[in-house]
Parts: C-alpha cells; structure tokens; sequence
C-alpha cells in the first residue's frame, strides 16, 4: 500500500470520527490501548460529575440520586451488548483475579467429583496465580491447577477436568483461541469453561450466549478505556444462576443489604457476585467510558484493527532495517486479537526509544516487542508514521543510547 | 452551654482551619461523614491531575513517571502514621469484605489445629458475611463461625478459637470495644486478633504496633474522607510476615509482576496481600485526601469528636419535644466512637424530614437515627444549629408528611 492509499484508507474510514471523542496527546502515536486505553472526552467529563458535583455537593444521598448503587448493573449492561451477552448476566466489580478466583471456586462448586482445573502455561499468569491460589487454600484434594502447552490442551479436555480456564487472546503473541470451539468440546467431556476477555472485549465480536459460554471476566481498562485499574467484569450464563454460591460475600452481594442482616443470603442471579463497596469513581469513569460504542459495529472496528495490523506488518517486511525484527504473532490476522509482537535481542531498548520519539508501544519480558492498535483513535497514516520511526530508531540503532537500555520499575 | 459558649468554643477550636479544606455544600450540616466522609479540595485537585493530565497526557508511563505502581504504599504509609502502625505495615487495595477473607484464611493457617473465627452477632455484615463465605468454601471442618452476643466474647476466649475479629466502633451504636485489652486477653489462650477500623481511623488515635494487634482492615471513605468506595486498608503486623500466603493471589502480590512469571512467588512483607491491578482513580483520590491529616493531632482530633457529640446529646436532652428519642450508644463519650444513635419509632421519617431541611443524617434499620460527627468539617454551631432544626421536625411532627415515609433503594 502506498502514501497515497494510505490516506485514502483514511478518508474512507467509518470509524474516523471516534478519534475526536477521545482526549489525546498531541505529537504521539499511541499502540498501548491494549495496556491501558485513551481517555474518552466522556470520561473527562464524567470524573469531573462524580468528584465536584456529585461526591462534593450531594454526598452520601449520590448512592440514590446519581444511581452509584445501580453502577455495577448499568456498566455490566453496556458490556453485556458488546460480548454477545444477555440482559442481567454481566456486573463490574472487583478485578480479574479476584473475579476469576469466584469464578474457579463455583465451578468445582458446580462439578461435585472433578478437581482438575486446566489451563495452558502462558495463560497471562495472574489467571495462574488466582488458580495457584485456590488449589493452596482448598487442597489438591480438591483443587488441582493443570496448566498444559497449548497444543496439549485438546487432549487434556478429559472427564476429570472441572473446568476449562483460558485468555480469549494471549498477552504476548495475541493468538486467538477458537472460543466456540474449545466451549463445545469441553462441554462434550461435560467440563465448564471460564474465558478471559482482557484482550477482546471491546474489539472483537464475540458472542457468548450463542456459543454456551459458562463464565467469563474481563478488563475494563484495555479497549473499553476505563481508566488506570478501572473495576473488571464478570459474565455468569444465565443457565447456571440459580445452583451456586460464590465464596467471596459481602455486603453488595446480600439479597437485602441495607436491612444489615447478620444472616447471609445471596442476592439473585449475577448481583451476588458483588462483594464489598464498589470504588464508585473508577466504576462511574468506566461507565461513561463505554458509551463511545453507543453507536458504532464491532464488525467495523474488528475489521479495522485486522487492516491496521497487518498494515503494520506488511510495511515492517518491505524495510531492510527491520528485518531482524522476528513476528510472533500469527501471520493470518484471522487468527490474532488486536495486536503484534515481534522478538528482538534489544526489543527493550528499542521500545524505549520508540516511545522518545513519540510511537508509544510496549515491552514484555523477555525481548518482545508489543504493538497494540486501537481502531477508534488510530489513522491508517499513523501505522505508516509508526513504521517510519521504528526503521529509523533501528537502522541508525539511536537505542543504543545508554538511556534506553536502564530498565524501569514498570515496562 | 448557652449559645455564646458555644461560639466561643468555635472561636478557640484548634481545628477550625481545617474546614477550609474541603469543598462543602452550602446550606447543609454534613452529619454523615462516617458513612461518606466529605470532597478535601486536596482530593478533587488530585482527581482532575489524575484523570486529565496523568492518564489523558502522559498515558501508560504514568504507572513509572506518576507513582501509580506505588500508590497501595504510599497511601499505605499515610494511613499508617494515623493509626500507630510503624513502616511496611499497611497497604491500600480492594474492599474490606475481600481483606477480611484474606486476613480470615491467614490466621487459619497460622493456627494449626483451629478452626473456630469468633466474633460477636451485631458486628458489621459483611464481616460476618465474609467469614460464612469462607466457612463455606473450607467445610467447617476447618474453618467454624462463631458469632456471640458481645457480653459472652470474653468467656469464649478459648484454646480451641483461631481467631477473634472484630469491629473496634459498633456500626449502630459507636459503642467502643477495649482494642488493647482484648487483644492482650486473646493472645493470653493463644487467639489471633483482627480489627476492623471501619468507623476508628481517621478519628481516633491507635496503636496497632503497641497494642500487639496481629491484623486490621479499614475504610477508606469514612474519616479518611477518600471518596465513594475508596480502597480499603490492611495492616499486618511485622512479626507474622514471614509465616503465611494470602490465598486471593494475583500479578501485583507476586515478587516480579513484570517478569510475567507462571510461577507463583509471593512479594514479601506487606505487598503480598495485593491481588488484581488497584482502581488507580480511587486510589490517588484517597491518597491526596490523607493529606489534610499531615499537620494535626489526632489526639485534638478525639478530643473535638467528643465535645461536639457530648454537646449534641446535652442539647437533644434539653429539648421537650426530643424526649422520645432514646440514646443507643453509650453515654460516656469515652466509651463511644464518633458518632450518637438514638431509636425512635419514626426515625426513618424523621431523617428524611431532617434532611430536606438540610441536616444530613442517617438512618439505620430497624428504627434508629445515627449522628456522625466529623471534626474536620463540624463546627460547634451546626451542631446547635442541627439539634434546633430537629426539635423543629420532630416538634412540628413535620416527618408525618407521607413524602418522608416513601423508602428510598439505599438509606
């Protein structure tokens, strides 16, 4: 594709108009929306509602008036219509791995006989951590966390398996699993599955309901742009609501919870999923965020990340400077999220020197490169001018500057 | 105290300058600062930074380049200083329901050979709720819920009990529990002790490190004023860190969160406890609003709580048309908390009437009225001025009016 292709592309893109209904910084090209998405303007806006007129004026009668009580419905709602979900089968609360540790606890609840929770090794490793974590507190008796490579995993799907817990799109490659599939085939060996839509929810179509998914949790500050930490969420199939308990209870999840009743009883369906007071200003903030999808397809959004990644890719080939730049990530954009990586022995050090020249991308241990595109804020012409910068850092190898090569606390 | 006192006491009061920290509604007498505390302008500044600036300009590198990676332990630290914890103790993350059933499932393992956790039948819920939810998910094989009338703790300080947790002010009454003196009993038969600073941090001056407290939790939108559902706290005392695993494991509590590690190894110290990424809006909010504690005392804080509640009383006693309000909490100031209850057939009616005429006060099931002073923001005036406008309400029965009998969702 040349210059002049690429600006038609831009000219010619449905989503163009998104790009205005986020705050930027100018001067940068920003691929890390798959780390921590943009500020949308109505997120702006909204922080400043629930901080200076809400919080500062109405107080604690916020909970009614501003519906603070009713945010983890009303944010999980608009989730819900972008993940193929259901009316009242999605809450924001908590984070993933508070979420997905309810999640594996109720499916061995739910699988009276079968203690093998599977997963596959490079699972983003706090999914891992929150397994780890139930299998100490339980005992292996009762819980034991199997993580397999991926080509193992098809034939790990036996009748001792409870529960089938995998990201939807891995962190560093951005491989896709085939969700629908995987689902019918656990199911065959009567197995639950939990999907983590970290990387998907946002810029992928999926739909849940239709392929039977029994649970799933996802981020809230990837491409729904919720903010730093913004709270995570959880889908539970409306089929399986009225036959489980989840272990983490609190206060939000009581049928009744302002009767301060010393009894427990679960609220109904997906509500008893909440646990303790929900941090109304990271929830508000993603609220608002959510509503830049009120009026655009994921069909087009996936279509554009799918052009601009491999927009990406082909011009890294077509440069001789870059060609020791090594793609791990799947080469059919069929079968990637959102995303690129490419392995380099100075992958950190060019990363730094990337992000001081404005494209801002990321580093993952141990020598990846990592590109995330955001269809609603990127241009066409911004991966070309992304490519440009890259050839430049590495062909005139300006990051081996000393300064780019002094890791930081966080990369 | 006749009314030229009390302005008196105003003119001298140590903390007056205080209230020119916050952004306060004007109009109103704010006496619910123990169920939402109020906006510190040192929080909404902090917001708007957060938000527009940090996450709007500088994106991704604001986890290194604005301190986010930092902000469990920094705020941490603040909270500490307030509450006789000395360094690396304290940390801010998720809800006080979810460190509970942390702190809960720590001290089982700590206390081979026990299973009972007591605590008594009127504590918080969602303490009590937590622990079912860990009775549930262990069997009560391992893990038993004990929970007794507050005057039978003392006799049920026994060789078979793990752990004793309790919330140091009654969330009804404010009626104090002795935090030295219990946790001196309990460790005498062997006890793990855990307190719940729900409605203390922030207004009463403690010494967890002298006390020998083994563990806490706290709020951090109470009297530490940080926002709806700002993040809880944990405190662990230095002597057990080296002895346990939190189970609710996740990236931010591993040693190397950015090695991307399957493997689980725990951070030392505190900073186990973390789980999932901190809802970073939330967390800064109560970061910045610590910071009206930088330059008082809070023993002058306790001293003024107790005058203007010994005041509110004294006042609601001198008044004829209030003899049916009955005192709930005890009548020595130094055996309460911040804040008064008292029961009344009407009280859900009489504090809405209270707050349409601009008294912000809050009712609590089944029939009480609770009183919360905040002595950062109260004046000795508005609670002269509050117990007029209620002898008003209560006097005119303007509460019978059917608008104040109409329950609300929350209240």
């Amino acid at each position: 594709m040349n210059f002049q292709q690429i600006k038609d592309k831009d000219s010619s893109d449905r989503l163009a108009h998104k790009r205005d209904e986020f705050h930027l910084p100018s001067g940068r090209i920003y691929l890390n929306g798959n780390s921590l998405g943009p500020l949308p303007r109505s997120a702006k806006l909204r922080a400043r509602e629930i901080v200076e007129r809400q919080w500062g004026e109405d107080l604690v009668a916020s909970w009614n008036t501003h519906g603070w009580i009713d945010l983890p419905f009303t944010a999980g709602e608009k989730i819900a219509a972008l993940i193929g979900a259901g009316p009242e089968q999605v809450l924001c609360c908590d984070s993933i791995s508070i979420n997905l540790f309810k999640l594996l606890a109720v499916c061995l609840q739910l699988q009276t006989g079968r203690r093998v929770v599977l997963s596959q090794e490079d699972n983003f490793p706090t999914d891992l951590y929150a397994a780890h974590g139930l299998q100490q507190l339980l005992g292996e008796n009762r819980c034991e966390l199997k993580a397999v490579g991926a080509d193992q995993l098809q034939q790990c799907l036996t009748e001792e398996v409870a529960v089938l817990f995998l990201t939807h799109v891995n962190f560093r490659s951005g491989k896709l699993h085939d969700m629908q599939g995987l689902t019918r085939q656990a199911h065959e060996q009567g197995i639950l599955v939990v999907w983590d839509l970290a990387h998907s929810a946002g810029v992928l179509p999926l739909e849940l309901d239709a392929w039977g998914v029994d649970f799933a949790v996802g981020c809230g500050y990837k491409f729904l742009n919720g903010g730093p930490g913004a709270p995570a969420f959880i889908y539970a199939n409306r089929k399986h609501h009225d036959n489980f308990e989840q272990p983490l209870r609190g206060w939000m999840g009581h049928a009744s919870p302002f009767d301060f009743d010393p009894g427990w009883e679960p609220a109904g369906g997906i509500a008893q999923f909440l646990t303790g007071t929900p941090s109304i200003l990271s929830l508000a903030t993603l609220d608002a965020a959510l509503d830049v999808f009120d009026d655009i397809a994921l069909g087009d959004v996936r279509q554009k990340s799918t052009e601009l990644s491999s927009l990406f890719l082909a011009l890294v080939e077509s440069r001789a400077e870059l060609q020791d730049l090594v793609l791990e990530s799947p080469r059919d954009a069929a079968q990637r999220g959102s995303q690129l990586a490419f392995s380099h022995p100075q992958s950190y050090a060019i990363c730094r020197a990337l992000n001081a020249e404005g494209v801002i991308a990321d580093f993952r241990s141990p020598d990846l490169l990592r590109v995330g595109f955001s269809p609603l804020i990127l241009t066409y012409e911004d991966i070309w001018r992304s490519v440009e910068i890259l050839a430049k850092v590495v062909g005139e190898e300006s990051y081996k500057a000393g300064e780019f090569n002094r890791r930081l606390k966080v990369t």
